[in-house]
């Protein structure tokens, strides 16, 4: 399974969001985090970059 | 290995870009997408979505 990890990304640190994260849908307001379980999470921020082969989504807030 | 395939979405179709997608860094004029390989492309466009366990990236042209 290829799902990954959601980083809140801040200046000095990287805090995790949601493990497990199938779907990354953003919207004019924030990003909506959709895992394999079906937990939602909604973050006010965008996408900062995706590191896939490691699994990782970052995510900047705003 | 995670790698995914980016996609170019539009309204009745969805146009492969690349395939074997590591990286994918948004910045103020679009998306760099880096291949497990090296290989770059710049597109100009937002993340519409992502649906990691497919392994797609979804974008949409600006």
């Amino acid at each position: 399974m290829c799902e990954a990890s959601a980083y809140l990304k801040q200046a000095d640190k990287e805090t995790l969001i949601m493990e497990a994260v199938d779907k990354v849908e953003p919207d004019e307001n924030g990003i909506r985090l959709v895992s394999i379980f079906g937990d939602q999470k909604f973050i006010k921020g965008r996408i900062h970059s995706l590191s896939l082969v490691d699994h990782k989504v970052f995510i900047q807030p705003e």
